[in-house]
């Protein structure tokens, strides 16, 4: 009976100034999943986390992943996954994009490599639909692709894989709740032309930046006119982050997917670990738990790491 | 008495999506200016043309380039300017950034080299000022640095030059009046953000298109959902053009900065011949007298002729 052991990464969607189409993947938090493909049809989903989700298939992300792949593909066989959840549900760190996108590709390899990264984009989007209401694809793409990737249309599917800059990323998560649809609320529907067009120019710096490996240009770039003033006014704490993250020598960061998770980017390990030090005491002077996370830019995405025919 | 003769080219300002950010140096049609060091402070500046463009320095284009070199720079020295212009006022093929880049890159060149690319585009600057009330450098920055180019941000001047595809370009200058202020008054000032989300998807792609000489996708990403639909009613066989264009071959295309005029991007050289012959005759169906020009992407800019010591 074939089975495999994977490693979903978290993360980072937006990257600032690239609502809705950019993404990054980071090595930590990540979860673990074990899928086993079955005799019978049959979906079995169990979490040995703590975070109390539905383990029914069609309620659960992974699951209506698999139904898809299964009902499409008009398979006789079933599958069985474990999911170690590390990700935090709710902390804007593609949570629902790595069961997603996890259950798509592993399900894909106990399938003999029969889907396109596209097609395995398709059917994890099933699972953000089920989390958020909302197909897209801004966390599937780096899960599945790595590095950074650009979605430039999720209907139909457009991603273009940018590139891995070599930098270092700190995340932090502070345990406050953003739900993803009042952080979507929360925004204006109309903007104004001319912020648009600065925005616009932040997006094509911050492409131009990753892709000429351009540091300098990419820490200019890390605008964001339009989202952050808005959602920011959610997450405790975040201009004083902000602020003290830049002159601890970070290239720029701001919010990761639509919170409350803050993230920065640095050049060097230390710089990271310094702004690791000065989250978690934000945090801490208002008593708010958090969880700070260092890890690199993750050029590879999903890892596989146990395979058993 | 040093004297260079120098040829500057046409440009395209927006490149479809990139409203106010991107443009894009061509080879037809081109202007040749002369200028001349002279031992006295006097600006002196002569057409050739038959235009009727105002010689008076501070009301002429190159004229206020040179006026503000000179100031800034404190210079007892003056310059006497030939222009020959052929790029037609009003195409929207940057006629008055052409004078003023030529301008500021000829005087540079007179002076030694003394003035860095920012500086150049910031004098150059005062030229577009003066033709269209505003300070933009998305057709200055192509005649300066050559190929395709991001303006970023124009204050602070941040421009990033990006690549120079190997495609044809074709466009035609309809011999109708779109005035720059009108084709800017009649845009909307505020837009849907859904709308600026695709148009940003649509821009990064271009710009990785671009980088990663991605042809393919620099097609797909040929789109303007907010502009092109607005100043579009303003040009006759707008829509007509832009279809068979497509359907002749073309990678893509759209309108040329504020307009008439139209440019198509194309890989081979029968293909931007022959929508160079659709464009022609679009236009002779309604009687409208056009002149269309087919070259490459430039990929140097501003060409030097003759240089005398």
């Amino acid at each position: 009976m074939k089975k495999i052991k994977i490693q979903v990464p978290a993360t980072v969607a937006n990257l600032v100034c690239g609502f809705d189409i950019l993404g990054m993947a980071i090595h930590e938090p990540y979860d673990e999943m074990e899928l086993k493909l079955l005799d019978s049809p049959e979906i079995i989903i169990r979490h040995t986390d703590h975070f109390g989700l539905p383990e029914e298939p069609s309620k659960n992300v992974a699951g209506v992943v698999l139904l898809n792949i299964q009902q499409h593909l008009k398979l006789t066989t079933g599958f069985e996954v474990i999911i170690h959840k590390h990700i935090k549900p709710g902390s804007g760190l593609g949570s629902s994009a790595a069961s997603a996108a996890g259950a798509a590709l592993g399900a894909n390899i106990l399938l003999g490599n029969i889907l396109s990264d596209e097609e395995m984009v398709h059917f994890a989007m099933y699972g953000e639909e089920l989390a958020s209401g909302v197909r897209h694809a801004d966390n599937i793409a780096p899960c599945i692709y790595g590095g950074i990737t650009l979605v430039k249309s999720s209907s139909p599917i457009d991603i273009i894989p940018l590139n891995t800059p070599d930098l270092f990323v700190t995340a932090v998560h502070p345990q406050v709740e953003v739900k993803t649809s009042d952080a979507r609320q929360i925004l204006k529907k109309n903007i104004l032309l001319k912020d648009a067009v600065e925005q616009w120019g932040n997006i094509a710096g911050l492409v131009a930046g990753i892709l000429k490996n351009d540091i300098p240009l990419m820490g200019r770039s890390l605008n964001d006119v339009l989202i952050e003033p808005v959602r920011s006014i959610l997450i405790p704490q975040f201009n004083e982050i902000k602020t003290k993250s830049l002159q601890a020598g970070a290239l720029g960061g701001g919010i990761s997917g639509s919170g409350p998770s803050i993230f920065m980017l640095a050049e060097k390990k230390e710089t990271a670990e310094s702004i690791a030090r000065l989250m978690k005491s934000a945090y801490n002077e208002i008593d708010i738990e958090s969880f700070v996370y260092v890890s690199k830019i993750n050029p590879s995405g999903i890892k596989i790491i146990k395979e058993d025919e």
